[in-house]
């Protein structure tokens, strides 16, 4: 399935590219384009202003987890780029091995998951919650019995959501879904330039900018969100778009970055045409989220963009086009809106998670 | 030294009760105060918008640790209480014993940490940086190096501190202690209460406060902040109010509650006679932290209430008399500041935590 949906995309691609060349185009400016005001909101999940905030308080809460130790915010850490910086694993006590993807503008992808398994921010939600490896709550029944014990979200449910038992997981993976849609950083400088306004960037920016149409790496992070095809009347929410990662084994960084001992999609589907199949992240604020790939093995984004000009296109950048690269690269990093802490509904006097 | 100070005290309060008595009254009222609009500010770490500001950042950054996984905002949750709730040790991997204090208010205390080591919260601040049971920096040249390559950092200490090399692990504590001198809450129903506003609180919360009175905790958690003698003109900071807990050993509740393994103070000191001296803990806030006692092993403030009477006081209260005093506890729930979340400086597409 994930193969014919890339075969479907790389045709796509093909086209495009005829297109422009057909058109006299050397510009594949038709590929870029300014991040969406707004993420697709699922026809059965709508944005409310009670669902939201509701779902800010839970994404900060750490009684989502068995422990009490860990929020979304813990790995998505909304101070700091949306993501864990550097710390992978460490977290989870080395239970996961992946880097936590940074989470502004997460409405705007069309897959969740380094391995593209979820299909939807509410299914990616709901399965973190009982993870083993994440927050691991044994089951709904307990997390529903927590949450009922705290009297303030009984009210916040009631009113985001209507029926009489609206305290369930998939209202909580709603609500915070809701709120992760709020998580969106227009403006960044690439926006203004894409919008008309030319010289808002430099001429190094520019040259990255051509460059990574020249190099091939817009053939896979192209629209909105830098990272292939939003959710949108031509694709159904949960299309998404994977890439072999890497596309060409055997160069030095497979061993030097350890690319190839974690296969991707195939973990979940145990199909051999799986294997190292990823989901293409966002380019939006990158420089935010290293370090980079999904173990996180890569410190820096000029060795990032080397890596995957060798891996996935078999060429080698000199160091100036590298340079350019991430100078354009630099230019998406959007207005963070401001967050206000929520203060979370206490069970007054009582802690749920000591036992005497 | 710390028994000198405790029986200093204790004449003070021999002479409040003979002086309540001499007057007539049987309300404890003066010993009963609203929170002071400002905490004592100490003389080298004036408050200023861009040290408080600097200090917000530092106080929600992982980067203070070694493994770049624990903010002090891990453990002293601002959205939550500001502290732990429940997951004693669980944060720091076991290494911790004691629950983390609540953060409010925390400027008007004259100790710091349970066992009272430190005297100010310049010193907790940056004893945590590098205590390996908690950030486990390995050393300030460590810390300094670390922050020196975050571009942003440089410029906001250059602008919160004089001096050429403004980044240091002093100016470091400061920041975050004039940061959590603004992490006040006033206006609880309590203090509307003592300033005029009889009616504010219900017949069984004013028994309560005589309740807190007549049985003896008042004796302990007296003055504005309800944790002993604040720092002011007659105490100089950093005296302390220590005592002993448990005072009455011998209950069933220090094998249940396992409130004789630590020997608080002397595990600093080891001196004999500060075994088992602690800081008197404030009650501001004190439902929102739950789980009670230095270890956190008793869930509610009910059992906490009993355990309290028994141990200090050799009094076993009546369950009214307890959800009275309860009641009265839950009036000193102030109104929690609006905290924006910092946006953190950022190392532009390089995590300093990751070795490639």
């Amino acid at each position: 399935m994930s193969a014919i949906i890339t075969l479907f995309y790389r045709m796509d691609l093909a086209f495009f590219v005829i297109l422009t060349l057909l058109s006299g185009g050397v510009q594949a400016y038709d590929y870029l384009q300014p991040l969406p005001s707004q993420p697709q909101i699922p026809a059965d999940n709508p944005q409310s202003k009670a669902k939201i905030a509701l779902g800010k308080q839970l994404f900060f809460d750490t009684r989502l987890s068995k422990d009490g130790t860990l929020s979304c915010n813990s790995c998505h850490n909304l101070a700091a780029g949306g993501d864990d910086d550097g710390s992978v694993g460490k977290i989870s006590q080395g239970k996961l091995k992946r880097s936590a993807p940074g989470l502004w503008n997460v409405g705007h992808m069309s897959v969740y998951y380094w391995d593209s398994r979820a299909t939807s921010l509410e299914t990616q939600a709901a399965d973190h919650i009982l993870d083993p490896a994440v927050m691991g709550m044994s089951s709904e029944e307990a997390l529903i019995a927590r949450f009922s014990a705290i009297p303030g979200y009984a009210k916040e449910f009631s009113n985001a959501f209507s029926g009489s038992k609206a305290l369930n997981l998939k209202n909580i993976a709603r609500a915070i879904a809701s709120f992760e849609r709020t998580l969106n950083t227009p403006d960044s400088r690439f926006d203004q330039y894409i919008q008309g306004k030319e010289s808002i960037l430099t001429k190094q920016e520019k040259r990255g900018i051509q460059l990574f149409n020249d190099v091939g790496c817009l053939a896979c992070h192209f629209g909105g969100n830098f990272a292939g095809p939003a959710p949108g009347p031509a694709l159904k929410m949960g299309d998404g778009f994977y890439e072999l990662f890497p596309n060409h084994m055997g160069s030095h960084y497979d061993k030097k970055y350890d690319l190839v001992a974690d296969l991707g999609l195939y973990h979940i589907t145990l199909n051999p045409a799986d294997k190292r199949l990823w989901r293409v992240p966002s380019m939006r604020n990158i420089v935010l989220t290293a370090p980079y790939f999904h173990n996180g093995s890569v410190a820096s984004l000029e060795e990032a963009v080397r890596v995957m000009a060798k891996t996935q296109l078999q060429k080698e950048l000199d160091e100036k086009e590298v340079m350019d690269i991430v100078a354009f690269l630099k230019t998406l990093t959007g207005e963070i809106p401001e967050i206000t802490l929520p203060q979370l509904p206490d069970t007054e006097g009582l802690s749920l998670l000591t036992k005497n």
